[in-house]
């Protein structure tokens, strides 16, 4: 079975196409600034890369991706056929859904039903939907959401100390992000230490240029740092994270900005870029640190000082982790991020082998912890795109049935 | 030496009358709705409480204050002469105040300046000290800030995830509060464990109608959980504590409400108060939730939960902890509150009596832990009063030398 992973933005589009057979990815790539000046498609497949015109919309866009597939020359299947299903991701499933989904009408009237709670990523997931159905016909197509995972956080977890009224009506609460990630590699963790994930422990750190931390308890989401939107939690690249709420009026003021502008700034100009004032970038920020750069110092250390005390927050959140996984990114290939840590965490049995950490491949999964150490901490490459294929080939198949 | 210790507010004030021989308290009350109608005195001494006619100003209140300690009948001393000097409470020190300080007009102007960061606390401050400065004409004295403890506090935690030029331009960054109590309770706690503050980490618990947590690292405030303003941290009586920070811009279009009033929202009618719909008081709370209110449930279990977390995020801070003190009204009373947190401590060898936990008497300092306790967990009823008076007699001490 080859499924179709596709990651749909306002003016881009990722995508993969993933043969189950052995789970590699045949053929990837991207397109940008669709419908813009400019734009172009990549395209990597057989070990070539191509670089082509663009689209002028969503469904040119697919058009022109699925042309390339089913190619003579630089194709990887012989027709649209080959492929049995695509996978599409949305940001926000809200309080509507719990688990990926097959797209129906109705499906998509709920993921429309959300769009005030994303309005700019939940209309692009859609306009992606919408393409794949005009160009690929009767192909099924499943939504995997960033947030259902997300769903069997605890109400204590979830609940903002506002009024109730508020959650009721608005709907307003915590439904975190980044679940695909915090699925992946904690059902690899499970896997690697031979256990049931249903029996574990485990904290999942994701760094990366969006950032998030997640307890998992029994294989259940229960409690994680993005919130009612991305922007809360952890110091990202250009996101502020955790500030207090007054901050925003403040801002508004002092720089007459709108409460909209001030939330827009927080997304985009803030984080370790507006902190360091070097760049979002944490290999600039590196170089910048190795250059005696204050304030690349200054972002670097809030970074890993916020982690630290969510791993902390989380530890008591469950009452101790069998598990602690680094990936994303930065979580990945970040020495110190890890270092720091896991020296902080002593106090509740963690060890570390040090050197190791400092030498590990890039790409691999490797275990961090030494034989003394009563967590396991673990770096493993996350793979969103292949848990979306997974979950979309489980429903495929049991359409099938 | 004696020393009146007092906090104004806008409309109130606050007063105790302290004997430094014995550190007892030998008059204490209360002046409310000062210059509004119904304005009423409170005075208690001699085991008697007498409640009379209120005050027009802050002026007419410390005077009419003043006759009553001196009163023939009532009194506690003979004459003014025998108050040796006032300490004042300060709400916000800003990044000016790293400690108290005896007033001059150049402090006074220092205050002045901070406005902007406290307008409802600091005028009110200063307006208690210039009454005083009327009334008692050359009796020293001294400010005590909420904020000056945490100015200890390294960068990367007193530093938001903002452009650094808005903590430059506008010392937008985490100030916290309620530093006297945590100053207060964490000394005390080193003479209970015969050791020096300078060689502990101790976390200092502080649930009140107000509540924060401090991470005090060999004697020095290192993280707290209020920020710029007290609206940041822990769900407390009438305040939200954290939020994704787009919740503020939600809040404004969805309830059409200014910036502003939904910042006076967050901190006047969300918190215990508005989750629960019962009320911000945790004895109302402790009763509906025995008469199975659910809302009531998860407003103690909000409080439970993230007082947990950050206790857990702040030993990963400190890497561990050899003390954990509970104290304000509810941290001193709320039984249930201390025995989830350390049962959720337990991964980090924190082990309580939970017997001796659910039946303490009131306002007695105890020892929680076990001997097998890796961590020594105390309640500790706090007395930011007798900190304040303390603070006072050591600088008006040092003025005289």
């Amino acid at each position: 079975m080859k499924i179709f992973v596709l990651n749909a933005g306002s003016s881009s589009l990722k995508y993969q196409l993933i043969d189950m057979e052995n789970e590699n990815v045949i053929a990837k790539g991207n397109v940008e600034k669709i419908g813009l000046e400019g734009s172009f498609i990549k395209y990597k497949a057989n070990g070539k890369e191509l670089i082509l015109d663009g689209a002028s919309n969503h469904t040119d866009a697919i058009s022109r991706v699925i042309n390339l597939l089913t190619d003579n020359e630089n194709g990887v299947v012989e027709s649209l056929d080959e492929i049995s299903a695509v996978a599409h991701r949305v940001v926000q499933g809200g309080w509507l859904f719990q688990k990926s989904e097959l797209v129906t009408d109705e499906v998509i009237e709920k993921i429309e039903s959300l769009f005030e709670l994303a309005p700019l990523h939940n209309p692009a997931n859609v306009a992606g939907i919408k393409a794949c159905q005009q160009v690929m016909k009767d192909i099924p197509q499943v939504v995997v959401f960033d947030t259902s995972f997300h769903q069997t956080m605890p109400a204590k977890a979830y609940m903002y100390g506002i009024k109730y009224e508020d959650y009721e009506e608005y709907h307003i609460r915590k439904y975190g992000a980044h679940g695909t990630s915090h699925r992946f590699v904690s059902s690899e963790v499970a896997k690697i230490m031979n256990r049931p994930l249903e029996e574990l422990k485990v904290i999942t750190v994701h760094v990366g240029n969006g950032s998030s931390i997640t307890a998992i308890d029994h294989g259940k989401s229960v409690d994680t740092t993005m919130g009612f939107t991305p922007l809360e939690g952890l110091v990202m690249g250009t996101r502020s994270g955790d500030i207090d709420p007054t901050v925003v009026q403040y801002l508004c003021k002092k720089k007459n900005m709108t409460v909209e502008e001030v939330i827009t700034y927080l997304n985009k100009k803030c984080g370790i870029d507006g902190v360091s004032g070097v760049s979002s970038d944490m290999r600039a920020i590196n170089e910048a640190v190795e250059q005696g750069n204050e304030r690349a110092k200054l972002a670097l250390d809030m970074l890993l000082y916020r982690v630290t005390k969510y791993v902390g927050a989380y530890m008591a959140a469950m009452n101790g982790a069998d598990a602690i996984v680094f990936t994303g990114g930065i979580g990945e290939n970040q020495e110190d991020l890890r270092e720091y840590v896991c020296q902080q965490l002593a106090f509740a049995g963690v060890e570390i082998d040090v050197d190791r950490n400092w030498n590990l491949p890039r790409g691999t999964v490797e275990e961090l912890s030494t034989q003394n150490s009563k967590v396991k901490v673990y770096r493993i490459p996350t793979d969103e795109e292949l848990l979306m294929a997974r979950d979309c080939q489980e429903i495929v198949k049991s359409l099938k049935k």
